[in-house]
């Protein structure tokens, strides 16, 4: 079961689970897949072959059967308990944010350290102080820490983090976090997309100047 | 200068950014960019002589001049005016968020349709009706529209966009826009990157059980 898979195809896979949730049909063409993901067709092809995907000639792929084998291959068929550290605008948002339900990632612990905040609920769920966290990691088998804490504070959670077993962060806060080994921390950066919006709006402006 | 980049390698090109801006080092080799960016490599090579950079070696790549060539490409040497629409949580956090100036992202404009939002500040800018943004696209030149409505009111806020003159869309809210061709909408998905920590969660721990 665990071939190697690129990491440039896991990157790739939530983005052809997006398009075949969205797409409506039964069956779908590399061609079309890869008009919604943006990517080249030759390069859907190459990553669904690595799931055993291959599709039918002149029909494509059955979309339900592609988005169970990417589901499986991205560990969605288990729910994963996420908690969030830090519970400012980003974090709220996030706490409320549904298409973590709908992917199977259970929000079940949100933690601040501001006393204002403790106690407070949103989305349901009440913030709680970070002396609860390692506690709450074991009882709720918390397994993904979200942090979206102020730059400053980061390094400090994801200790934290690591101390109570979690193995897996994702980093909202813009710094750079040391960690060990086994633990996988991945850095999201608010403005990439803007970055890429840049590029194709700085490309079609060049071609109607030029 | 408008050689043909490929929309998968446009992709890692912030990614390359930020990992640069982080190194600290004069120097980087493809390896440890690589390693960085968790791309292997002869892509990270392959990707940059898109740009024209080949490094030295032995030595590897310039960072302040792959720096300012990424941003060249990217377009981020002319700073971009941004208008956000819908200042829920997620509105207010990327108001907020610094990254964005860091990258030659101006917001000059925050717009939503509640009254009682209408005339509060966010980040020192105060939020707007939504009667006043076509002109205020005009006047301020806005470039890049951000959507952080509900999923509900984004096609019709995308209409008023594009109605306005913006040719470029960034979309957060969990829904397909549709659009007319010369309009660029990028999606975010604030789940994928959760999907992809799945991923690697569920790997490790099949190989810790097997």
């Amino acid at each position: 079961m665990h071939r190697q898979i690129p990491p440039a195809t896991v990157q790739r896979l939530p983005i052809y689970l997006r398009c075949l949730n969205e797409s409506g049909s039964e069956t779908i063409s590399s061609e079309t897949l890869a008009e919604l993901a943006r990517v080249n067709s030759a390069k859907v092809r190459k990553d669904l072959s690595f799931l055993g995907s291959y599709g039918t000639r002149g029909v494509g792929y059955d979309v339900d059967h592609l988005v169970y084998q990417i589901g499986r291959e991205l560990g969605l068929t288990k729910d994963w308990a996420v908690c969030i550290v830090g519970i400012g605008n980003l974090g709220r948002a996030l706490a409320q944010y549904r298409g973590f339900g709908e992917r199977g990632f259970a929000v079940l612990g949100l933690f601040d350290s501001d006393p204002a905040k403790i106690g407070k609920k949103v989305g349901g769920r009440t913030i709680e102080p970070l002396s609860r966290f390692k506690r709450a990691v074991k009882d709720r088998q918390l397994s993904i820490g979200v942090i979206t804490t102020p730059a400053a504070s980061a390094q400090e959670v994801a200790d934290q983090m690591v101390a109570a077993g979690i193995t897996s962060i994702l980093n909202f806060a813009p710094t750079v976090l040391s960690k060990p080994d086994n633990v996988d921390v991945r850095r999201v950066d608010l403005s990439t997309e803007l970055q890429i919006c840049s590029f194709y709006l700085a490309r079609s402006r060049g071609k109607q100047a030029s």
